[in-house]
Formats: C-alpha cells, sequence, structure tokens
C-alpha cells in the first residue's frame, strides 16, 4: 500500500514516485478534491473514491482502513491519493496505524502541501529574511485547537496558514486581533492553486471575513488557503501563473 | 528564470514539473545540498554551485540575483535549485523580488520541504486527530524568531519542527522547558530524509541534546530536522525506507 500525496491538484506538481505508484496500481482510493487529470495517470487501477459528500454511501475511516488492508492482502498493488500531503491534515496517521497494526508493508509518499505551495504559487514566501522567521499552520477543522495557539502567538512573530479555513475566517481574525495582532496585517486568501481556476484575493486582517465569498463555496469543503502575515506584502504573482487579484472594491485581472 | 523546490535529495521525490524545467535548463544554479544526482537530471546545463561553503569565490544573495537576471537577459533558460521548497528558508523570496524589480520573467515551481517530507519519511504525521492539530515550523538559523514563538506556545497544542536545528538543540530544549513542556514529550531528529543513509533518532525532549552527535556533522550544514511531539510516538517506519532507531544508550538497525 502506498499513502501517496497528490499535492495541489495540477498533475505536473506530482512527484515521479508518485506518478510511478499511480501508474502501477490496481486500485485507487482517493478523496473528493483530487482532480480527474490525476485518476487518469492510473489508467489500469480501478477507481474508488472515499469523499466524504460521496452521499449515502460514505465510507467511514474505518471503512477506508479495511480496504486498504483487504485489497493488499488480494495482492493488489493499493494507492491511497490524498490531496496535498497525507500526513498534513490528511488523516494519512490513521491509516498507517491501521496498515502496521495489520502487518501490512506501506509506504508513505509525501506530496506538496498546500500550506506551502498554495502561497507559493501566489508569490508568496512563507518565510523571509526580516520579515518572518517561522510558519505556523492550523486547520480550520479544528477550532479548539486554533483558538488557543493563535491567541498565544506574538503579533506578526510567525506567519500564520490556515487550511480549511474558508468558513472560520471571522473566527481566525477574532483570534488574531484578541492577541494583538494589527488590523493592517496583510493577509491573503489563495483558491484552487495550480488550477486553472486559481484566484488570489489580497487583503488584509480587518477585511479578511468581508463579503468577498468565493463564488463557487460549496461549504467548508471549498478548498482555500487564508495566509497571514508580512510576507503577504511581498506576494510577486509570477508571470507564468494566471491570477486574479481582487482587493477591497475594486477586481483586476492580471495581465501576464 | 524558474526557481524550483529540488524536495529533500531522492530524484523520485522531485515533481514533475522540476525534471521538465531540469531538462530543458541551459544553466542550473544550485546549493550546496542539492545531490549530483538531481543535476545530472540537466544534462545539457552549465552548473553553478552557490553553496556559501564553496570556498573563497563564493557567492553572495546579490551576486545570485544579479546572475539569475543576466542569464535570463542572454535569453537562457534558468534554474535556481533550492533543497526543499524556494520559499522556506530558502531566500528564494529575496530572488523572486530582485527578479520582479528587473522586469524578468519567473515562477516557482514548489518542491517538498523537509519540514513536512522529513518527519513523512520517517513515518510520523505532523498532524494526527487527537494528537496535534497544528504545526510551527522554525529555523535554528533563526535563535530570536524560535525562542520567542516557542516560549509563548502552550506545551502540546503543536507539533514542532526545527529545520537546521542540530547545532540549536540545547537551545530549543530549554525554551520548550521553560514554557513547560514536560521532558518526557517525544522527539525525533531525521537526517539525511530520503538518501540511501537516512537516519532517524527517536527520544525526548530532555534527550534531545545529549551526545547523540551525527557521525557524519560538518557544523550547522549537515541537513537534519528536529521533530517535537506527541505525534513522534506514532512512528510507523515505514516497511520500505530504511532506518536505523537510535535510542537511548541502545543502538537497533531496523529490519525490513
Amino acid at each position: 500500500v502506498s499513502l501517496v500525496g497528490a499535492g495541489p491538484g495540477d498533475p505536473d506538481l506530482l512527484t515521479w514516485r508518485a506518478i510511478e505508484r499511480l501508474k502501477a496500481a490496481d486500485v485507487v482510493f482517493y478523496d473528493g478534491l483530487v482532480p480527474p487529470a490525476l485518476l487518469r495517470l492510473a489508467a489500469r487501477a480501478e477507481h474508488v473514491t472515499v469523499a466524504r459528500r460521496a452521499g449515502a454511501k460514505t465510507l467511514t475511516q474505518e471503512d477506508v482502513n479495511r480496504r486498504l488492508i483487504d485489497g493488499a492482502r488480494r495482492g493488489q498493488r493499493v494507492v491511497r491519493l490524498k490531496s496535498g500531503d497525507p500526513f498534513v491534515f490528511g488523516r494519512g496517521g490513521e491509516e498507517a496505524l491501521a496498515l502496521a497494526a495489520a502487518g501490512v508493508p506501506f509506504e508513505v509518499v509525501p506530496g506538496l502541501s498546500s500550506a506551502i505551495a498554495a502561497p507559493a504559487l501566489a508569490g508568496i514566501p512563507v518565510t523571509h529574511r526580516g520579515l518572518s522567521a517561522a510558519l505556523v499552520v492550523v486547520s480550520g477543522h479544528a477550532a479548539a485547537a486554533y483558538a488557543g495557539l493563535l491567541t498565544s502567538i506574538a503579533p506578526g512573530s510567525a506567519t500564520i496558514v490556515v487550511l480549511m479555513g474558508l468558513a472560520e475566517r471571522g473566527g481566525i481574525r477574532r483570534c488574531l486581533a484578541a492577541a494583538g495582532w494589527p488590523s493592517e496585517t496583510p493577509a491573503a486568501i489563495v483558491r484552487h492553486a495550480s488550477r486553472p481556476d486559481q484566484h488570489v484575493w489580497l487583503g488584509t486582517l480587518e477585511t479578511l471575513d468581508d463579503g468577498h465569498e468565493p463564488a463557487d463555496a460549496s461549504g467548508d469543503e471549498a478548498p482555500g488557503v487564508i495566509v497571514i502575515g508580512q510576507v503577504v506584502s511581498l506576494a510577486t504573482v509570477p508571470d507564468v501563473v494566471r491570477v486574479c487579484v481582487v482587493g477591497e472594491e475594486r477586481e483586476t485581472a492580471w495581465q501576464p
């Protein structure tokens, strides 16, 4: 069994090892956020979705664990394909433990985590000499964890990246404001990083939860990465990436 | 100009886009930690080291910026190859700003950061339901930054990853101890992640700076990633990665 990170979505951002594992796979279990172009690499494999919103027949984590183990025991080459990195808010650890407990050989193939790749693809370095020498990554799905952590961090002492946090923008802004972060701290929201419809919103902590709803929002599953800190002011918007910068009361299609 | 992340070192962990850029390159500027196997992919390119220890003729950051710009203006396909990710303690931001200021088109090709990939390759998930819902990444080269941040974080509220911090183990242990982290908090040191000589040390915060010096230590440039937090107790040691686990007063060669 290979626990494989799919990266942010563009097939070109898969690692070579991930491509090899997909090509050789007999069965691929994939998350809802994995785009079809990646699955097409696994041309000879059965494709099984384990998306939590796949309808009434949603698999539980225990179901997934059992199917990975069953496939391996039948002699299949099993790939568990997860968007981003399997071990960053991906429950890869739970699958690894289940496989280890069952005595099933497995490997972890790291993937590009959106925590770093999404800012990079928007031209934002998460660290930068003189601006930020630390990175804090939290999940919008773990409100208790991020609230405690974000309120304890000295203002400006790290770049904050929030994964799966679009629905939690207000809570995040309030946590940082309570900790003394200036309201004019630069902030960005990167959606659909690396995909043809990549969008970057640039604003400030104060305007983070204003009404710039993503047009395609489908609740908290909408992929989006929030970046907060002075490094956001560096966003260089690389030439070869199509980016729309949506500011306060203005919208600028960026021209390459 | 492509600012390309080389990942932790194994060529199989390059992204497809990084491989394509290397193959097409006319000139590659690379860091000291980039292994020769990666450079061989750039078969038709001139290879230029910008290692800080390359001797008397070490290039300054300004020299590197200027050579990237000069190459692009001569019409060359220029690759700036950095270990890990260009925007995680890689000074990629400084190069991006210099290129943007000079009006030179460029792109960022994210790479696997050791902050996430090194723990993963040692079987350690940096987040895990019930154990850790946050990740803090600091650099051992930025003592002022990590000291302030680490002493402010509530014990156990995040997984701590320290890059380039082998020489700073004592300082890191003292920061966390001062903040109230229990001395028995699990800790790991992953060296040469993804390479044939990958080594994993597993211990505790208390034993982090005991005398388990890496045999190949060459000062603070020795690549090594420190991981601190309960997630380290999950280290599953995937079957297909050769790992040596060195504990307190024992050494166990792990048998696949």
